[in-house]
C-alpha cells in the first residue's frame, strides 16, 4: 500500500465515500510477504513514502522476477536496480509492460493506480557522457515517484561556458543533483551559481589515479562551496530518492 | 545587502513607500571591499542567500576582526567558525554584543535588520557527548539564517530505545542533520525511521581504526537507508547550510 | 582422531570398555600424511578441537578431493569451504554423502562417528539477502562440529523494527554472530540489546566508497556498543569458529 | 541498580526476606539523570550486566567528575577510562578510595555492594612492555566486573620459546586477550595452541609502517589461525567486556 | 658559478674584453664546498640554471647560516625555503639585505650581479586566502630565477565570475600556475580557459577528508581538462621552478 | 575550424587574397553539432588549439564512429584514445585512411589541411618495454598536434648508463616527457641531467604493492629533483598535451 | 658473457692455455642486440652477476621467444618469470630443453656451459600450500644462479610446532627466505630462531582484509625480530636474487 | 654472554686454558633478570649474536637506565635506540664512558671485552643531509657489533654524477645500505651498479605526498633493479642488523 493511496482512502472515508470497514480492508492487507530468500515489505511504502525498489546485485534473475512478481501482485509497482542483462531481460519477458532502461540498468513498472505527483523541480546536471548510466539510475528513480527530472547534460567544468549558458535551468531549480566523475569539479560550481540544495554523485568514470572514484567523491566532500551534499561513488538511486524527499517532506501538510 | 533587504526594497518601491532612487542606492553600494588579504563580497548574500560567513582557520585573530568589522559596517551581521581561543577573545573583545560559542569555536553578530525566517522544521540529532561542538556550529550556523534547530542529543544506535523514544520529533521534521562518530550507524537507523532528507555528519571521534573519521564516513556513504546525504567530517556548518538551502529553496516563489 | 573420540577411548579405558593397547593403537595413528602438495595433520583436530577444513581457494579440484579422501579415510569428516562450482561437482561425484551448499560454496562429511554436540545457542543474525552466501559457511562450518545455529535474516537497520520484533530469540543466545555489509551498523544495534558476546562478520556487499567491505570493517571495529569483536571481510568460517570455540571452551571439565 | 543487585532483590522476594515494595523501590529508582551535558543511564547495568563507564576522552575534568559522581551517589561504583593526567588528579581528589592506574590512563571506584564474580579463567596475554598501557585498561575493566585477568606478559614471537614455556597457562584459559603493536604475530601463535576463543587487540605501539596500528590490525584479521576475532587498535576496554560477556553469558540459567 | 654569468664569461672572450686565462679562473672556481654537514654544488646553477635553493626543513638555523653564507661568498645569491621563525631570524641577522618572506616562510638573497631575466609571462592563481603561504613560496622561487610573477587572488570556483572576468590576464599568460586547495577544482576550470601548460599545486588547507591535501591532489591528477600537470602538495617551489623552467627552455638558443 | 586554420584565414584577409565574406563563412560553420549522445564541440580546437579527441572508454564502436564521422565531416581530423579492439576494428573499417595504432589503443584522421607544426624539440623517454602503451598513446597526441616526439627507450635507472649515454637527446630537449612504472624513479634522475621541464607519466607496470602505478605516481610527485610535474597514472595523452602546450604556448605572438 | 665464464677466460689467459687474442674475442661480442621491441644486454650478466631474467608480464609469447632465442644463441641460458600459458607453451616448444615450471609460471633454459655454482645453503621456508607458486619462482630463480634451494614446507605459525621441530635445518641456513600471505607472522618466527638474515616475502594470499598481500606485507615491515628485510608482494624472484647476492657477494675474492 | 665470549669460552676449554667448570659458571649465568617492568634476556646475544639492544620508545629515563644497568652488570654492554633528550641524558649521566649520539638518538656501551669483530665490508649511502638520522642510528647498530659502516653520503640520484664517481666504494662492498626519503630512487641506480645485496631504508624526510615516508617505501619494494630489500620507514636499526647478519652468517665455520 503507497502512502498516497493510504491518505485517499483516509479522505475518502472522511467525505464518506467509502466505508470505515472498506478502507481499514485495504490498509490492513498483509504488510510482510514471505519468500524462501527474502521478505517483501508491502508497508514500507507506506512509511516512508520511498517507491519500492529491488537492488538486483547479488540476486539470481529468477530471484528478481520472483521479488516483482509479488510487489505487483498488489498493484505497488516496482524499481528493479543494478539489474544485469539477462535479469533485464528475465524482467522484460515477464513484465511486458514495464520499462527496461539499458544504459541505467534499471527495469520499472507503473503502479496500478498513478502516483500523486510531488510538486517542485529537481534538475540533474551531468558532467560528461561517460556518467550518464547513473543519470539515467537517478531518473528512473525518480520517475517511479512519478517525478520526471530536468535534464543539463554534458556541461563539464573544462568548457564552463556550457553551464553558465544554462544559468535559467540551474536558477529555476528546487534542488539540483550533479553527477560527475574524474575531478568531481562541476558541484562546486554548480553551488556556487544556486540557491538551492546540491546532491552530488561521484562517477567511478576515470583511470589511474581515480581509484573508482575516490578522487571524485573527495573531491566533493570537499567543496569549496556551500550547500553540497554527497552520495556514495555512482548512486544515482541514492542522489534522486533524497532529491524526491527534499521536495515532498517540505510540502507535507504539517510544514 | 541581504537578499531578504533588497527583497524588501524592491517591495517597498513597488509599494511607493521609499523613491526608486534611494533604493537604487541601498541594492548598489560597493559589493566588493578589498581589504590588503581578502576581498570582502557584500553581494554574495544577495546572490545566495547564505550567511556572511569567515573561515578563521588560517587566519590571524587580527585579520578576522578586519574582515568582521568590514561586513559589520553594513549591518550585514557576520558568523566567523573554526574560530579558535585568541580569534574568539579577539572577536568579542571587538563586538561586545556578538555571541560566542566556546564549544562550537563560532562567533556570531546578528544583522542590524532581522533576518526573515525560513519556515519548517530542522531536526539536529546527535549521538554522543563528544559530538557536540560539531552540532554546536551547525546550530550556529542556522541561527546565521534565523533558524532554530531542534535537538535529540546522545541518542547513539548501543540504546535504540533512546531515539526510538522520541519518533514524535522525528517524524514531525521537514529534513534531519544526524551528527556521529565512531561506527556512523545513527543516519541509517534515522533515515528508516523519518520520511524527511537526511543530512550525515561523520565526526572525527574514535580512536584507533576510526581513522579520523573516516570509518563514520564510509559507514555513511554506505548507509543501508534511502535519503541519506553525507557531508565532511565534523563539517556541522556544511550541514547546516545544506539544511537551510533545504528548507528555503523548497518554498521560494517560484515553486 | 577427534578430540571428543580420543576423549571417549580414554573414558573406555578407564571403564575398563577397551584395553589400553587397543586404545593407544587408536590414539597413535599417523599423525601427518604426506600428500605431494600438502601435510595433512589429523591430530589437529585432537589438539584445538576445531573441525578438519580444508579451503579450497587456490587449489585444483583434484588436489581438493585427495586431501578430502586422506581426511575421510580416517572416518573424521572434513568440510571444504571456499569451493568453486568445478570444485563443488568434484567433491560431490567423489563423495554422494557429502553436503553441498550451492550458496555458501562448501562441501561437508559427517564423520562416521557422530560429534559429541556443544551445549548452549548460537544466533546468526543477517542484515540482507545479499550476505546470505557469507551466513551459510558460517552456518556450514557450526554443523561440522555438531551445532545448529539459530537464525535472524534480513533484519537491517534500515527497517529497525524488524531487529528489535525478535527481542525474545536475541536475549536467548549465548553468542551471537552479526553477519552485515554496506554501513556495518547493525552489529552495535544487536550488541545494545544483548548481553552475550556479538561477533561481527563484515561482507563486501556494496560498491562504490564501501571498497570491497572496508567500509562495514571500519564501523564494526568503531562500534559504539560495548561486547563487539570482528573477524575478516566475509569470513563466515572465522565467525562460526569463534563462536564454537565460546560455546566449547566456557563449558569444559575445568572450569 | 546493578543486574546481580536486581536479581538478589527478586531473590529476596522470593524467600520473603523483604516485601515486594521495597523491593520494587529499589527497582524503580529513576533511570536517567540529567546533568547539563551528559544523559546518564542508571538502569544500563541492569538491561545489560556491564559495568559503567565514562571515557573522558573529550570531556574536561570537571564534567567527568560530575558524571562519576552521579553515578557513585547511586552507589553502583564507576570506571573511567581515556583520563589523562588532570582528570585522573581531579578524580582521584573527589573519590579518594578509587583506584587510580597511571599506566592504564583509568580511575575505577569499587560499588558499594560486592559484585557478584563471574566464573571461570580470562588470560591476558602482552607481546612487549609497549604494550601495557592497554592491558592495563583491559585489566581495570575486567575489575570493574569482579573478574582478575589472568597475566602472561612480555612474550612476543620473536622469542617464540617464551610463549610457549607457558602452555600451561594457556591451556587453562577459558578465554584468552592477546595485546600485541608491530607485526601483531602473537595472536596466531596463541590461536593455534589454545582451545579457547582468542580476542586480538593491535596496538599503536610501531613506527613508520605501522601506521598507527594499522599493520598489527590486519594482521590479526587475516591471522591464519581458527578462533580470532579482533577489537580496535588500543581498544583494551573493548577486549575486556567482550571477555567478561564470553565468561558471563556462557554461564547464565539458561544454558 | 650562475650558468648566465659563465655565458657572459664566453661571450667576453669571444669578443676578446677578457683573456682566456681570466675566464678560465672565473669558471674554473672550486665546484664542490665542504661543510662538516653538507656538500655545497657551486657547478648546479651553471649545470642546470636554477637557483641556488636551501630547504630548511631538518636543518637547525646555524647550519642554514653557514650554507647561505658559502653559497653568498661566492657572489651567487640565494634562496632558503621552508624556514621556520628562529631560522628566519638567524638568518635576516647574518644577512641585512637580504628579503624575509614571513608568509611564504623563505629567505633570499638577491645574487652581486643581477640574474639575466627569463622572458615570457608566468601567472600565479590561487583558489582562497589560505592558498597564499604557497603562493608565496612560489613567488620567491620565481624572484630567485628573475621573474615577477603575475598574480590573480582569490578566484575559487565557488564564485565562478571571479575567474572569468579576469580572462585578459588568463590569456596573456605562456604559463599557468594554480595554487588550490579543499576540491582541487580551479585547474579544471582555468585550463579550460587558457592555451598555456596549466601546473597546479594542491594546497594542505582543508579538514576533514581532506587527508591533508591528498582530495586536492586527487582531483587535480584527474583534471577533466587537457594541459594540466601536477606538483606535490604545497610545493610552490616545485611549481615555480617548473614554469621557470618553462620559459627558459623554450627559448634557449638551439631551439 | 582548427586554430591555425582560422589564424591563416585571417592573414588571407589581411593579405586581400579572400573576402571577408568568405572568410565569415568559414569561421561561422555550426560550433555545436549535436547527436544524440554527445555534443560535438568543432570551436574548441579554435579556443584551445588542443587536438580533437574522443575518448572511447566506456563509448560503444557504433558512438565512436559517429562522433568520428562529425568531426571528419568538416575536415578537422581526429584522435580516438583507449579504443579497445572492437572500436578500432570499427573506426579503422569506416576510415581506411585513418592511422590505427594497436600497441596505443589509438585511430587517428590526419585533417584535411596540414597543421602548422610546432617548433622544438619534445623527447619521450622510456623505462622499460612495459611502458611502452602508454608512450605510443602520448606519441600519437602528439602527432595529431603535428609534432614528432624524439624517442630514448628502454632506460630505466637500474642500468643508469643507459640514459648517461644519451646526454645528447637529452640536453637538446626543450621539454621531456618521462614515462615510468615499478619505482618511478627515472624522472628525477633526468631533470637533474636537463635543463628542460620535465613531464613524469607514472604507468600501473609492476605488481604487488604498486597498487596500480600508485607506488610510481607517489614517487614522482615526491622527486628529489627540481622541474618536475606529474599526470595521472598511464595518462600518455596528458603528458603529451601538456608538452605541445609548453612548446606552442611559448612561442606564441604575444610574447 | 657470464661473470663466471668471463673469469674462467682470463684465468685460462694466465694460465697460458688459451691466448689473449682468444680471449679477447670471447669477451668483446657485441654487448647489445637490438630487436624491435627490446634491447638485449648480453653484458649485463657480466656486469651483475645475475642470470639473465625476462619478465613475460605485458609481451607477447611471440616477444618472448624473439628475446629468449636472442640470449640462448650465445649460450648464456635464461628465464622467463610469470610467463602465462600461452608463452609456456611457446617457449617450451621452441625449446625442448627448457625446463618448464607450471606451478612458479617459469621456463628456464640451462647456459651451455655449467654455471660455477656459489657454496652456503639457502632455506626457503613456506607458511602454506597457497603460497607454493612464489616459492617455486624463487626456486628456478635460484637454480639459474647454479644455487639449490633447501626447502620447509606448510608450517605457518597456526601450528608453531612445525617449524619448531625442524631446527637444524634453520640453524644450518646461511640465508633464508620466508614465504607467507595472510597474517605474514611466519618470517618474525623464524627471525627469531635463526643467526642468518631472513627475507620476508608476503603473497597475496588471502581475501577481505588482506588488500592483495598487503596486511602480510605490513606485518613483515613492522617485524618484532630483527634482521629482517621485505621485498615485494609475490616476488620470488626478487627474493632469491637477493638472497643469490647474499651467498655470492660474501665470498668473493676481496673479502 | 655473548656468544662471541662463549664460543671463547669453549675453545679455552678445548685448549685446556680453562677449567670445565670455570667455563660452566661463566655459561651458567641466570638468563633471564626480573625488573618490574621487563624481562631482560641475558642470552639473547648468546642463541642470536645480535647486540643488546633496549627501544627507549615508550619508556621513561628512569626505567630505561635500569634496563641498561642491569645489562651493563654482566659486562655485556648495550645499545639504546630512539632515545629522547631525556633519555640520552640520564644514561649519560649514568654511564659517562657510553656514547651518545644526539643525531641518531641513541647511547651505546662497549662491552667490557672487545666484540670479535665481523670482517668484510658494509656500505652505507644516504642520499641527502636530512637521511642522517637514520644512517646514524645504523651506524651505532653496527658499531655495538664491531662492525664499522664506510660511508658514502649526500648522493641522491638528482646529481646522479655524485653517487655514480664513487663507484670503487660501491663495488668494494660485501653488502650495501641505503638510505633515502622522498622518491626512493637511489637503491635502484645502487643496485644496478653492484654485486652485493642491497638494504633499502625508506625515510620520512620529504612533505605532502609522501606521506610520512610511504612514497619511498613503495618505490624501494618496487624497485626496478634485482637484489633489494626494503625494511620498515625509518628503521636504520633493522637495516644495520640485517647488514650484520649478512657479514656474519655467510662466515660462520659451517659454510
Amino acid at each position: 500500500v503507497r502512502r498516497d493511496r493510504a491518505e485517499q482512502l483516509l479522505r475518502d472515508v472522511a467525505a464518506g465515500s467509502i466505508s470505515p470497514e472498506a478502507a481499514l480492508a485495504g490498509l490492513t492487507a498483509e504488510p510482510l510477504a514471505h519468500l524462501p530468500f527474502a521478505t517483501v515489505d508491502h508497508h514500507r511504502a507506506l512509511r516512508q513514502g520511498d517507491p519500492e525498489v529491488v537492488f538486483a546485485h547479488g540476486k539470481t534473475p529468477g530471484q528478481c522476477v520472483a521479488v516483482a512478481t509479488e510487489l505487483a501482485r498488489h498493484g505497488d509497482g516496482f524499481l528493479v536496480t543494478r539489474a544485469d542483462e539477462p535479469t533485464r531481460f528475465a524482467l522484460g519477458a515477464a513484465f511486458p509492460e514495464a520499462s527496461v532502461n539499458e544504459l541505467g540498468r534499471t527495469v520499472r513498472l507503473a503502479p496500478s493506480t498513478p502516483v500523486v505527483p510531488v510538486s517542485g523541480t529537481a534538475l540533474l546536471v551531468t558532467a560528461g557522457t561517460s556518467d550518464l548510466p547513473v543519470a539515467e539510475e537517478a531518473a528512473e528513480t525518480a520517475l517511479a515517484s512519478g517525478v520526471t527530472l530536468e535534464r543539463l547534460t554534458d556541461v563539464g567544468v573544462a568548457g564552463i561556458h556550457r553551464v553558465l549558458s544554462r544559468h535559467d535551468l540551474l536558477s529555476a531549480a528546487d534542488v539540483v543533483i550533479v553527477v560527475a566523475g574524474m575531478d568531481g569539479a562541476l558541484p562546486s560550481v554548480v553551488a556556487g551559481l544556486v540557491r538551492a540544495p546540491v546532491i552530488a554523485v561521484p562517477t567511478s568514470v576515470g583511470y589511474g589515479a581515480s581509484f573508482g572514484g575516490l578522487a571524485a567523491l573527495l573531491a566533493m566532500l570537499n567543496s569549496c562551496a556551500a550547500g553540497v551534499t554527497v552520495v556514495n561513488i555512482d548512486n544515482g538511486y541514492g542522489a534522486a530518492t533524497a532529491a524526491i524527499r527534499t521536495l515532498r517532506a517540505s510540502r507535507h501538510p504539517s510544514a
